[in-house]
């Protein structure tokens, strides 16, 4: 292992070796080999047999993955030209191919069909982590969608919600990711075979002219390397905002993953909730007893630089000259994978944390039972208006009485005597009577917090789970802290 | 006019009236009382008709649209709580409703469900400045289909296209921002009655516990303000991140807007397109004759400001805490009829733009001239293929004297001698006679671009503006320079 | 009043008169006559006073700030160029000076050195903001330096802290951000008189080639617009880099801001401190109690635009294409006085917030004393290292104990009994005797929180106050909600 | 060499070593050690020499570069905690040392200094690289002073410059540059001894109360790592915002370097400049004569996203929760190395090509010609209001004689007649004397582009370079096409 050098960490502790292995060389040109393969068959099958021989193919195909590395980049380094030393590389190992390897094609031919077959198989492998971070979070939320907790607004003790009911609107969320994700895969499709400028001008010498059969080759090759079609109109390259589009389908997940870890950070802040711990874990030299939301930091953490990439992308899209400037080559090699691998990273580790999350029910009623008392106020303002009071009046009473508890709390560390404040204020139909029995079933002041989540559950999360449970996965992954 | 504060000038410049109506006062506190017209509706058809008198309602939708403006703000100043001030004020006109309106609401309920349908509306306003740029541009294009220009990469000269296959590129991004549109557009569904931290529990509380009118006034209210459905669970608010999916589809528009506008000043520099001019406009003060494509400008600089906005809204979304917090809403009262209006400035321009595009063929004639000998080397190398050449050593022989005669052109302004050099190379076959033949026919250098620009807008962009052809506009708007 | 019409509430609601005004079109006009002066004058001082007389200078002197709205507006109207509409507007105030205003000059002359000006003015304006608020947190750390309180990180609790300590880092960041505001101030100079491409061509003719005046020109037009230089090359306008390093500088304030408020924000969540709450000011009409950090989510709010700005500006200036392109303009025209604008809206509130932060002693002890056992681990490793015990070998074991006792916290609701069981350890050389001697003294563990901040206040603070003590205003302003 | 998994490009293609290896595990580690060192020693000399004797400092210094990783690493997998890994490895090789490496430090003790160090070493490298673009820059500059070009405004013919002038314009960006570089870097102090919540209480506690020495051992270390001064406060990082000053400065960069490539891109679409082009290198496999400006668009793509980073860190900064959140921990091990590989890597392509940029004069002066009548206006303009013309008058009228030639020019591919028109004009006081007397000194309409070369490389350029002479360097590096 060489130490002297910079190891991105995304690539060496955070990301799955699956997404690495997708945006590795190997992977990359065995799909350009894929494309030659499929353009020399599809101009073979429409007519161009004179030219392409049976054999060269079969050469072809023989030596789609077995990648001469060493040639091929001896061959770069002095033609400073990757497609063409590749052409050169392939044509070693496959003499009969030789002329016929890339007929027609410009480098955009392997260049975005490759990026396109690899951001379809990128995107598999996120929807797969999104549904089981959907599918841990689901069991989550129908275990715990009538434990009563402290609901709050502003960071402010508002009204009860159940654990579980907080947990539907993480999965809302994912289910919008889910959405724009699948959207973003129907935008896809091959870019074909289109020529230097996008007009298939080299295609249609080669076919003398032949438009009909050149607008085939273009739906073949498409065909062959796993799309149902071929992106109508291209220049040279397929247009970038296609990948602004993923861009913006993944900052999506970031932003979900990173509101969940923002609410578990606190929520473990309020000892209610944990993340799952490692076992041998050290808090932190100084102080071993913490428990700290690592995993839940790190998804802000990579939340936050994969929720700006779409910028990036906006800018290379909207600053393109005419038929393709390369001015996009740089950025796309750098910041397609590395997205992918952000979201991979955080998916794993929401999958990891979903899976495992820690409840401290008694902590949860600890909260609650401080706060009770001013979460009732709605009712009995309901209540008084029901009497016959006017909702103003009362709203601006109980307010009064509101605020002179609390800051009894805040200043003298007292207990809350609002239920006492009130029952003694004559302008107000309210007794102690009431408010016992206010106290005596907290339960009903999380309203249909229990009901929304057997519903939301049962109507939009099972059937999609359901549709992918090919894709539910049984055991889990490690993280690496 | 008051002369002495700043005026916004994408207010008073740049946007249309009809996006800045509907981001008024009037129209949000219109939408307000229409959501307390449709709460208190609802409430009554459900079964409280004894709290709700139809004489009530009459009152509400008697003065649903007359805002007491003085009185609200009047109000406003000394609560410092717009809805509690509206609420007041809309009660101080509608006496018998005085009780009932807003019961058992909190804010959000008209915030978040007004937001919802302002949003929805001004969906409208750009999707049919959008399908008027397509319209337009779809005329262009198919005018312009078999003019045959220069294609450029790098900004380099590549292989010819036309002018009417380039603005099918255009023509495309635009129909994936239509598709982002409507995809966005499919999200957005009601806001509903959810109560103080979405659990509906002072609306099951009216409703004495019964779970099943409480849903049902949900998707009522849903209904009458013009929703298929509700959200199924929502905090406070509906999920934040739906308003970074409307600013993500926005931000597209600009991103294709600023990609068309950019090529058009490049196609200004080059003197082959124009964008139309308005008569008695000055150039410069310094440089009359100058025909600057300002209005492009103009795209590209709100395009920069709009692109950057999605980043906003996931900063706003993964920072939510729990049930909500209120860092959302200045940051939404501002960029939310920002992005809208900086959108429908862009396309304003752009629509203006695209019906007027001035095209000159003799500088696009002449600019093709220059470089078609260079244009023709794919076609040769081709043909010394098919006579049994090696593509790789014609390709460096043909390399070798196009980089020869290009180099003479730059440093001497002489004349492009490449066909004379290749015709005395012995190695090349390739003859006078080819030159001539080849000079003889510059459109077949374009290849398919009048194919695929016919088979483009029948294909793709006709059917889309069949569908919406009710939304095309017969007049132009006049913008302001 | 307009309701009709969209109303940005930045500038409605949010920002001061005296920003609004500065960036007004009386403020701009008035500046740019001011140009037309300075450019007069120094002609005419230079020698050709031939050309302009001291009547036409008079003149233009007596009409500096009546500008002919009118007049220049139906101008602008009808040759939709703004600078010639004025130069004409202006002429027919001074009919003796029509031949001259403008002489020699492009737009960008008025155009780049207006907005100098009101830049650096509108500089002055946030730097008297900063140093108001740096004033009254410096009076709140002073003020509690020695109140002990828990400090967190990863949001659990770590060691303790001071309150002043605490506000100390809000304070060194606004350093740092006024140093910043500073460093940039002291990038601005004059664009002076540079002609249409920056060469000064003009000039040069009208003083028959004579560079030494033309040079002397630029200078002296800076001295008379209040620079001590004018940038020694420019193109059309300044470098817009300018432009881009005053919106960091802005959005450092942001990012203070943000990090304070959520600080706050949490802070009122745990009761121990609150921003000041208006009179009559309803917390939220659901639940009136509450106390919501509305100023602090507020400048949440705003900083999340602000911090977003600077990447537009690096955008328009990275695509300036040559001498200068005009994708700057609307741009420049919206996020130029947006980002004073919200900059200022943020430090209002800042202001308004630190001077009237409420603090609850008896809270901030109250959850000091509930995790102290834990605050003195670091300590008790100490003792036991100096006792000779290993300290990695301490480090697990009273990891252990402080597991185990965080556990029975989260899972029972228990009392905190890590003393307890550390004493009972026969490995930790720890008894109930030092558990008391711990207790006993809990200010001991805030370290030096305490002198740091005394020291930090008099060497950081007070030289900058005291060199500031002219900005530092009485009374505050009222803060609308 | 590994094909199977992701390789980051900006490793392994675009950054230099130097910059790489900086960031690399042994410097990091070895970093750390350097802090160990620098605290025990500081500990020893400030008199704990009874904790820690000389042997141990000198075991320590001894093993101070030859990390054992295996060791490290192993103990982290098993403890998942670096820091206390590093710790124990360090203790393995020093036994004499074990007890007292870290003594009252916490984790960021390691972490920040080094941050902070490697920080400060990045930005020289960044500095150095800074000032070689400059120097070739000024060379250029120098060189073609005097070489009249057509000038730009809208991308639209405006008025002559000079090519050495247009590059001051890159070198005045550049300087600014430099100046936020070394603002930025006089913010760098170290963040020395400060404990866990940054009270220094171990530290306290470890010297008995002793404030003084307390102090002085926060400013002793500071010096022993290289820094001036230690932060007055600090929580238990040194604040973020600093991180975000860098990375402004950084992005700073990447806008200048994009503005001078798009520039270049510019250029070498009209064949009046070109990058340095590679020997043996491949235009493209279908277009092999092109020129295509790669290292420039390189640049732009790299840029796009170091100017994008900032916003991250803000967002991190402003997002920090009192004492210190981990939610910065992924993101700054990927951004940090990151901004500074892509601004390094920049900065080498811009030396590269700065050092060697092609000047076709020929073609400078064929677009020249083709608009010096346009050119001349300005001058006609000044001519006939000095002869007594109103210059709105005149103004107007060869507004419409340009606007005629220009169309035709156009619109038939013909020759400019402006100057035919306007002599022929009764009421324009120029004859075709005055044409000629005007085509005969191109040269004068540029003005004092010349002399603001000279006068700019001699007082601003000259003396940077001077002052950072040693930091320039003699051989060029390759670029990795």
């Amino acid at each position: 292992m060489d130490y002297s050098t910079y190891k991105d960490p995304l690539g060496s502790r955070y990301c799955s070796d699956e997404m690495k292995n997708l945006f590795s060389d190997q992977i990359k040109f065995q799909t350009w080999r894929k494309c030659w393969i499929a353009l020399a068959e599809a101009q073979r099958e429409l007519g161009l047999d004179n030219l392409i021989s049976k054999e060269a193919i079969d050469e072809m195909k023989k030596n789609k993955d077995n990648i001469n590395f060493k040639d091929a980049n001896k061959k770069e380094k002095e033609i400073k030209h990757d497609v063409m030393a590749h052409v050169w590389a392939y044509s070693k190992q496959c003499p009969k191919a030789a002329k016929i390897i890339h007929l027609g094609a410009t480098s955009q031919f392997v260049g975005c069909n490759t990026d396109l077959i690899l951001q379809k198989k990128a995107i598999q492998i996120i929807k797969k982590r999104l549904i089981n971070v959907i599918f841990h979070l689901s069991k989550f939320a129908q275990k715990h969608k009538s434990l009563v907790t402290l609901g709050y607004t502003h960071m402010q003790p508002a009204q009860p919600t159940t654990i579980g009911k907080r947990a539907t609107i993480y999965l809302a969320d994912l289910l919008t990711d889910l959405e724009s994700l699948e959207f973003t895969e129907s935008l896809l499709k091959a870019r074909g075979a289109k020529g230097t400028v996008g007009t298939q001008a080299s295609f249609l010498e080669l076919f003398k002219g032949n438009k009909s059969k050149v607008k085939q080759l273009d739906l073949l090759i498409a065909k062959k390397l796993g799309f149902n079609d071929a992106y109508a109109v291209t220049t040279q390259t397929y247009s970038r905002k296609i990948d602004a589009k993923i861009a913006e389908a993944l900052a999506g997940i970031g932003s979900s993953a990173c509101k969940f870890a923002s609410d578990l950070r606190i929520a473990a802040h309020l000892k209610i909730m944990e993340e799952p711990y490692g076992k041998n874990q050290t808090g932190s030299s100084a102080m071993p007893y913490k428990r700290n939301p690592m995993h839940s930091e790190r998804i802000c953490a990579l939340s936050r630089t994969l929720m700006n990439i779409p910028t990036e992308f906006h800018s290379m899209h909207s600053n393109q000259w005419f038929e393709r400037t390369l001015d996009d080559s740089a950025l796309r090699r750098i910041e397609i994978p590395r997205s992918f691998m952000l979201t991979d990273s955080i998916l794993l580790l929401y999958e990891n944390i979903a899976s495992g999350i820690i409840v401290y029910p008694a902590q949860v009623k600890s909260h609650l039972n401080a706060e009770l008392p001013f979460m009732a106020i709605e009712e009995i303002l309901m209540k008084c208006v029901e009497k016959g009071k006017s909702r103003q009046e009362m709203h601006e009473l109980l307010k009064k009485h509101a605020l002179d508890a609390g800051n009894k709390i805040k200043s003298d560390g007292a207990q809350n005597d609002f239920f006492k404040r009130i029952a003694e204020d004559d302008k107000i139909p309210f007794t102690q009577k009431d408010a016992d029995s206010i106290l005596k079933n907290p339960g009903k002041f999380s309203g249909m917090a229990e009901t929304q989540t057997e519903y939301f559950l049962q109507k939009k999360i099972n059937p999609i789970l359901k549709k992918h449970e090919n894709l539910i996965e049984k055991s889990k992954t490690e993280i690496e802290v």
